[in-house]
């Protein structure tokens, strides 16, 4: 069976193809500055070189019909027709309540990620645009939708409601959902599957630090707690968002500054994080050679987004009293030696002794980068969140075909 | 030496008589509804019953005048004249970077406080007008100011700092500074004192739960952190404040409900925290009652604000690698033997072995409620905010008598 797993943002679209025999993919790309001059397709066949074509791209319709095109050219193709494609798996943002899991696309399924617009204002809507692309394009097949929130859905009222009147909880549905969720499912079951312990048993940190960045408290495989919350600006500082801070400076700065509702979200989403501390780059990778070079403001901001990640796993750690496996996983978390090691430095308390070499050590695979006798396993988990929409939009169609045999 | 201490609010005004020699109270006593109509002076002399006076006072000199009439009067004084008060100690919320311990009051000193307006619009004000009242009535007087901001002012870059644009620090000085300085630095010597244990070899969690709430790391005796931010609504949850939260939250909600910048200020500082999801009080002696009578909403608040303070304890932890001693002080945390247990409840991981007997007796005094194999000593601590401003104040007091001399 065939899976093409789909991200639709609001100009760009990314897909892979998996062939679920073996989970392999059988090709993959993206098309960029859809509704833009001059859109792009690049298209990466599995073991064969990539094809880049320039073109113009008005919307979501033409940009599916061009994937498919791609997947199904005589040269750069790997398909000798769509009829292949068995099912189509999306990533979606925000489940909200409605979604505590992966979900078959019908008009209700439809008519709830709607609802959602308001919660996800920069995301849902593109994820619409793409699974309506895929009906228009492939009608009849079946279409899963894989929510960034769902595996969240198990956190319990203490975690995710705010101390704000709760009128905004039943009016406005203001309370933390968490994001990243493919990603802290995941990692933890492949965790726990490298350490060979069930994941039922265990208590976990995951730490999904990349351009986003949460970190997850999993209690016995569910989500217990986790750093984002009703939107993904909560909680770790990353490369442009503020993360935590007093609420007060949002209106303090409105009237300061004289911003915008708008202007102070930009403010906070775009133009914080360790771009505004080292006044230099988001990316991380930048931030340490800068550090490494004696940028002090590089430093600074190395310092206090570690220093962050640091409190939230003290905190998990409160929360089930104890950890056994710290995980790293997402851009920053897989390839960062010297983040990981400044995060573990000084966790002793725990049980945490990290293995240096094993850290420096690069690979693609997950492994333990712990010393044997640390009482917590640490972890770095390459994160794959296609393939588990693969894997989720697979088992809702068998179901589905099953049902319908 | 008699030193006053005064904490002016803007229609209130609190006071203490201390006599140095042995640090006790001579008469303590309140004004309340200044510039209101009918205000109430209530007057302690030390031993004696109290005294209650109805009145109009309309400003705070008139406040300072009956203070002084009370402490002097034939039947009610304790003082056979003012000339026997050697100095006033002032409680002034927000001293922002300029004041890293207390200070005599000088013209500096005012202009100083005077900056600090903006950042603390209800308190600085108000203890102004105790300070300028002081000085039209007992001209000549050494008063100092004692800060609750300066004792966090030892906090490093890291965490005093947000992750947001570098040049709201330079240009609106938004940043962390803490408050309950007084109380921590009060209670952890204290804490220290009673374990007969070096404060300076000492990692400790304060927390500090009355109305108000914050939890303070003192690493070596110094404030490493703490979770009141730039105001004193950030990090724990509170009567009626709601603490952390997502920042986007603001934004939202002000959109959503149409609210301006001094509503949403009023929502999260006046409407949040117990009582928002209690929907019943923002006390916690009746929260704890309701919740045993099975009310479920009470439970929900009684364990939000639980699970927040044993956060912010792991995260401290993190933060020192371990802790020595954690300690409860203020209205809730001397008095709520079911918040402290729940609290210390699952955080064995962190060597705490809470001794249920001991912390379910009432005393006034500091003592150690666990167990002798714990490896961190939890500790209640009775706060005197006053004692410590009187401290200072005849510490300042002698220091200038003795360079005048």
């Amino acid at each position: 069976m065939n899976i093409l797993v789909i991200n639709a943002g609001s100009s760009s679209l990314k897909y892979q193809l998996y062939d679920m025999k073996d989970e392999s993919v059988l090709a993959s790309g993206r098309v960029e500055r859809i509704g833009m001059d001059s859109s792009i397709v690049t298209h990466e066949p599995e073991g064969r070189p990539e094809v880049r074509i320039v073109d113009e791209i008005l919307e979501h319709t033409s940009a599916i019909k061009r994937v498919l095109d791609m997947l199904t050219h005589p040269e750069h193709g790997v398909l000798s027709s769509v009829q292949e494609i068995d099912a189509v798996g999306h990533r979606v943002v925000h489940g909200g309540e409605a979604f505590k899991e992966s979900a078959v696309v019908t008009p209700e399924t439809k008519l709830e990620i709607r609802k959602l617009f308001d919660l996800a204002p920069l995301h849902n809507p593109a994820h619409m645009m793409g699974i309506t692309a895929v009906e228009a394009v492939l009608p009849g097949v079946t279409q899963a939708v894989v929510f960034d929130t769902a595996f969240h859905q198990t956190m319990p009222q203490q975690s995710y409601l705010y101390p704000v009147p709760m009128v905004l909880y039943k009016r406005h549905a203001i309370r933390r959902y968490g994001f990243h969720g493919t990603s802290h499912a995941y990692v933890s079951e492949r965790a726990a599957e490298v350490l060979g312990r069930p994941l039922e048993e265990l208590k976990l940190v995951s730490c999904h630090i990349g351009n986003g960045a949460s970190a997850t408290a999993i209690l016995h495989g569910k989500s217990f707690d986790t750093s984002m919350g009703m939107t993904p600006l909560e909680g770790l500082m990353m490369g442009t968002r503020s993360g935590d801070l007093d609420p007060a400076i949002v209106p303090y700065t409105m009237n300061k500054e004289d911003l915008t509702l708008s202007e102070v979200n930009s403010m906070l989403n775009k133009h914080s994080g360790l771009l505004a501390i080292s006044g230099l780059s988001s990316d991380m990778r930048e931030i340490t050679e800068a550090m490494f070079d004696g940028d002090k403001n590089a430093k600074l901001a190395f310092e206090m987004y570690a220093y962050r990640v640091k409190k939230y796993i003290g905190a998990y750690a409160a929360a089930m009293n104890g950890i056994d496996v710290l995980l790293f996983t997402a851009g920053v978390g897989e390839n960062s030696v010297v983040l990981r090691e400044h995060v573990c430095d000084g966790l002793t308390f725990l049980g945490i002794k990290l293995d240096k070499e094993l850290n420096a050590q690069r690979s693609k695979e997950a492994r333990v980068i712990s010393t044997p006798d640390s009482s917590v396993a640490v972890m770095v988990v390459p994160t794959n969140e296609e393939l588990l929409i693969a894997r989720d939009t697979f088992k809702l169609a068998r179901q589905r075909g099953a049902e319908q045999a």
